[in-house]
């Protein structure tokens, strides 16, 4: 089978790391999987499980073997990873799993010009992160998107192709900048907002004195659930992506200032207008997704 | 058995009083139940479904016989419909199912002092409304606030306690001021976060020609669920609240502008600090409501 990897490496043995292993496992779709985490216990528990064959806790020559070397680290350490990688293993092919794309990805092309480097974005999170929630069947009819860049070879795309259609994800291909620019919108933005909104209520109740945190409805909770997200992650996305983010910070505040002026005026006729349209917006989106199962 | 009801009205047949409705029907609460509704087909469908007896398109002075009166329509029709029973039926007891207490039912209780009055608030809301979507069930372990004021009888209040704990609500007693105060920010202040969010991304495809409504993730079916919610409902509860609501538009505006910044500034420890500081305080009233089944 030519799609299938001899030896890989995965560096980051977190939530995606560790269930791209448990997927690659499972489909037996690599011969050997060398997990690379700076944790021990981290990779102890990753061999037990029987995700990966040998644990390293840095980045050294003796991956040369490895044909590919897959990045499933916050995106604040890339530079990093790919200065070592360039360094100790130049010849491995390269993919990245960061949530960020654009800019990042260019730059990176740009700095280590020898590296096959092809940038790629699972939408398969999850507020749990860790090893302890790897999961075989993460990326199982989730989009996977690649953003190939001009110097990525076309064998490596069509080989990540091949692998992500044979664990069941759908793939997209699409412009780093682009890919920037819709998850800065659908994905970035709402983790923002949702982390302002509970340190606000945070706020309000220590100036309150209210226990405002003992009455949450159901709506609270899933409205927050992805402020329980990794804060090294996040804060690494936010500002890898921060032209684009404060781009829809901007359209967000723009929003909010309508809807706020609407109520300081007692305006109900455009506050009526303003919640049926997103109600309805946001309902044609809710039913795209169910029909493509995305 | 002294605390069931005999003959009681419900004005409006939506999710809340429907399922009022048919919870007082499973635990046989109430001898005969009249729906009022303007709309016909909503009360033939809750006839058929032996939710209620009968079905009334107004409150009209044959409402006479009923001891209690539950007013479950969005708040900015109370003023008219308490009007209406003073006229009408000034001896039954009237309890409304409001989203906002405060100011509202106070005001109420003062222009209808003629009226025996207990302003509640079942914490128990849905994106979904409407007769069809009416669920005995729907109290079942939630918490149903009670904010009695100074006129209200203590025979109302004591007999709506045995009826909710009937029911299997969890009843609360509180201040109807600090009612709004408490749910102006965990329920009213994150519905306009997720309308303002929805309306943001709505107006940045336009902008960009981007197809942002194809990528959206689980992420952003959670945290806009509330957008789907009724919009003349929601319209007369920021109305209803204005007050509270905009203090909570403004620490939330705050608590945004803080992590703008520190994004405009590159300014990862507080960016980081403020993450982990929502993600813990967030963990902790999940565990909180899960502990209480809340």
């Amino acid at each position: 089978m030519t799609t299938a990897f001899s030896h890989i490496a995965i560096v980051g043995m977190g939530l995606i790391g560790g269930s791209f292993a448990a997927a690659l496992k499972e489909y037996g779709l690599a011969l050997s999987i060398t997990g690379v985490d700076r944790d021990e216990a981290t990779l102890r528990y990753a061999q037990q499980c029987g995700l990966i064959d040998h644990g390293l806790t840095s980045i050294t020559p003796s991956l040369a073997g490895c044909s590919h070397l897959f990045v499933a680290t916050p995106v604040g350490t890339f530079a990093q990873i790919f200065q070592q990688v360039a360094h100790h293993i130049p010849t491995v092919k390269v993919v990245d799993f960061g949530s960020v794309k654009g800019e990042l990805s260019l730059e990176l092309h740009q700095r280590f010009p020898q590296l096959d480097y092809l940038p790629a974005h699972p939408i398969a999170g999850s507020e749990r992160s860790g090893i302890h929630a790897a999961d075989s069947r993460l990326f199982m009819s989730r989009k996977f998107i690649l953003t190939p860049l001009p110097k990525t070879s076309p064998d490596l795309t069509f080989q990540m192709q091949e692998v992500l259609q044979k664990i069941s994800a759908h793939v997209c291909t699409m412009d780093p900048v682009e890919h920037d620019e819709i998850f800065g919108a659908v994905s970035h933005l709402p983790h923002m907002i949702a982390y302002a909104l509970v340190d606000a209520i945070s706020a309000m109740e220590k100036t309150s004195g209210l226990e405002l945190s003992r009455y949450p409805g159901a709506g609270f909770r899933d409205f927050t659930r992805i402020a329980s997200s990794d804060e090294t992650m996040w804060t690494d996305i936010a500002l890898a992506n921060r032209s684009q983010l404060l781009n829809g910070l901007e359209s967000f505040q723009n929003s909010l200032g309508n809807l706020r002026s609407a109520i300081e005026n007692n305006d109900s006729e455009s506050l009526k207008t303003l919640f049926r349209d997103a109600r309805r917006y946001r309902d044609a989106i809710v039913r795209h997704m169910e029909s493509t199962h995305a």
